[in-house]
């Protein structure tokens, strides 16, 4: 007979079926056994009204996590998980296991350190909850680029061992390349702003690296980021639109497509304007004084706390969990962002705020050859190890912007997760290097 | 007016529109201007019947590659590139360009060594040859990973900082982790296998790193790796059955949308078998001792003329561009290869030659625990930098197996070039590191 999944028993109601998967838990009560078979989509009750017999595994052993293979009736059964059972079991064991694993897998919540579960990454990821957010990641990575592709950009992927530093020379892991100092790409930053210059729009999914000594719970030192990069804008605002719509174009994926996942998670989605509300960075720093009654005026970024204000503002003004902060100003971005044109203090950047805290950094970027020159010398950096990237810009390049998602922290953010290692596959931190 | 791309115009005869993009070439011929401008989807010709003005551009300078918006009227013309042109142009120039690109990007090949062609990257990829490659990579990765999200599989995005070599000790770039040493991923092998565990099917698009010290037309350092992986198979068949729905997803994306590269390269499509021929490791070389009079028998690999011969006898005995080699001899094979039960010497692995070339390596991976330490034991490797990833094989494995597909080979052997460099946006080789 001919495995099916186990999403797909419930269309088979009255019918023996077999499917297969790992023993996610067996209960035995008053000579009626449970079992309960997990395989990569679901999970399926199995009774046996008689003591189940199962073979290979020791006496005693629990068995969790073996490799079963259960042909049954589908019974539909309102007290069951799903609605179904199979009644009438076979069961194969494929692949005993006797060892119990080091964290419980079928409790609701994972009762271990994060250490622990951490340390034992390779198992603990199957359990529901953490493969439901594992699997939200890979809905955020689809949903970025059918909203993407569908606006005509193109997937790049550009190299990670990269000469020069992007973002700047500090924070940077360094490699022995053949006897050759190299270093790991920081950002795809300048490799999607040159592929502007060959497919005007472009998308990249990939690894950057960050040497940052910073043990918090936003931080790892690899993480996957969404960059999205396109020429002929207006300005930061053109950017900002193309944010809104792919923010809600994973929001729309995750609804259509995701809907157990956020259940197991019990997400609390929130919905995407049409128009997220915008705020201009020294009118926000007002705001703040007149309404929060704390004079942040004159500092060169936004606070933790100044942008939990500015969130519950967005959210009492517009009702809204998203908000943009435009503007920020030239000395805090890095030398590629272009200025305001009116305000040449202030740059054509913005942060996107959700839920009073920064969830995503975009802006228009310089496009003139004259102005990167410029700009380097401002900031006291080298032309050398950037010239093989700015030769772009000497044979034209259209005004150009783009934006960043870091994977691991949207999807921190959008289930409310306390550490940013909890929505990280195999997190890198400080200390952390294995699984 | 609204700008439209290129690729749109031909919708909009007889009525004026407006293009932008990038001077892609200028021609005056007896007082009238031919201009071609590209954008980031296809060129179109502007045809004005006076001498054009090209304001800010110094007089004498080609202007190619500046930033310009043309309004004009679309008219039919079959001489014309696409079959179409704009008349009566208003030109304006958004970015004057006057110094001459370091390659001409306007000829229909490129003529350049390849290591100028390499050295000036960021501005060569504008060439519609090289953009072309480009895109069909983008083609590649959106084929494979829609083929196997239909059937069921996750996307995952594993570390590329690990702890442990994967394939072996040699050949991998260490770099500095905080103070402890740690490598680059040779490959995802490990993790993907692990996460059969979460999710049974599993695929990664992702950079991979080999600090090979050799310098070929086929050897990059850094490259794109197709990874698939999933449990519940049978055997290598069951993974050879996949990677054919695989690589016949790619072609047909590439016939459906990229019809317009597959053009400009004048590639050579193939056609996928509904089930392509397989021959077994011992059986092929007794074929190539019977049919081209080599005596290979014994040898533990196929040495590329004797992939050479196979291939040609797959092309005159099923009309095949495409044929499995299977069961190559386990020494060969990296040790988490499982071996064919009925023969132990031999795997459950495979080669998938196209026109007589390796293009995709794959197999059945051992699933138990103890054959892993019994694997390790044989190989003379240390079992302690492997334990974190071993965990998964102690607590249930299906048997599993998968493949990797390089990227780069793919588009060179597909497109029939005679380098990997020149299908790779940003190659990384001995002495290459930017741009």
């Amino acid at each position: 007979m001919e495995r099916i999944h186990t999403v797909e028993v419930s269309a088979h109601i009255g019918e023996r079926v077999r499917i297969a998967g790992w023993l996610h838990s067996l209960r035995r009560l008053g000579g009626i056994s449970f079992l309960v078979i997990r395989d990569g989509w679901g999970i399926v009750q199995v009774v046996a009204e008689t003591e189940v017999e199962l073979g290979p595994l020791q006496d005693g052993a629990s068995g969790v996590e073996s490799i079963v293979a259960v042909e049954g009736v589908v019974v539909s059964e309102a007290q069951a998980p799903g609605g179904i059972e199979l009644h009438e079991p076979r069961i194969e064991v494929m692949v005993p296991v006797t060892e119990v694993p080091p964290v419980s897998l079928n409790k609701r919540k994972i009762s271990a350190s994060l250490g622990t579960l951490l340390d034992h990454a390779v198992v603990t990821n199957r359990h529901l909850a953490r493969r439901a957010v594992l699997r939200l990641a890979a809905g955020a990575m689809a949903g970025f680029r059918s909203t993407l592709s569908d606006r005509g950009f193109s997937e790049i992927q550009t190299p990670k061992i990269v000469a020069a530093a992007t973002e700047s020379g500090a924070n940077v892991f360094k490699l022995d390349y053949f006897g050759r100092p190299a270093f790991l790409a920081q950002s795809p930053q300048f490799y999607k702003q040159n592929m502007v210059g060959v497919f005007e729009r472009v998308f990249e999914v990939g690894p950057v690296f960050r040497a940052e000594p910073h043990d918090t719970t936003r931080h790892i030192n690899e993480y996957v980021s969404l960059d999205a990069e396109f020429g002929f804008i207006e300005n930061h605002f053109t950017v900002m639109a193309l944010l809104r719509d792919v923010i809600a174009g994973i929001l729309t994926g995750f609804h259509e497509q995701y809907a157990a996942e956020l259940e197991i998670l019990r997400v609390r989605m929130p919905e995407v304007p049409e128009k997220i509300p915008h705020i201009f960075f020294p009118e926000a720093q007002e705001l703040i004084f007149k309404r929060f009654k704390t004079d942040v005026r004159g500092e060169p970024d936004l606070s933790p706390q100044d942008e939990r204000w500015l969130g519950e503002w967005a959210q009492q003004e517009f009702g809204s969990d998203f908000l943009f902060v435009t503007g920020y100003p030239m000395r805090k971005r890095p030398f590629y962002t272009h200025p305001d044109p009116e305000h040449p203090e202030y740059s054509n950047s913005f942060d996107l705020l959700f839920r009073g805290t920064e969830l995503v950094t975009g802006g228009q970027r310089l496009h003139l050859y004259s102005d990167y020159i410029e700009a380097l010398e401002r900031a006291h950096l080298p032309i050398e190890p950037f010239e093989a990237y700015l030769e772009a810009f000497k044979y034209g390049m259209p005004p150009h912007g783009g934006f960043a998602i870091g994977l691991e922290r949207l999807l921190m953010q959008l289930t409310g997760m306390s550490n940013v290692r909890l929505t990280t596959t195999f997190p890198r931190d400080l200390t952390r290097l294995t699984p």
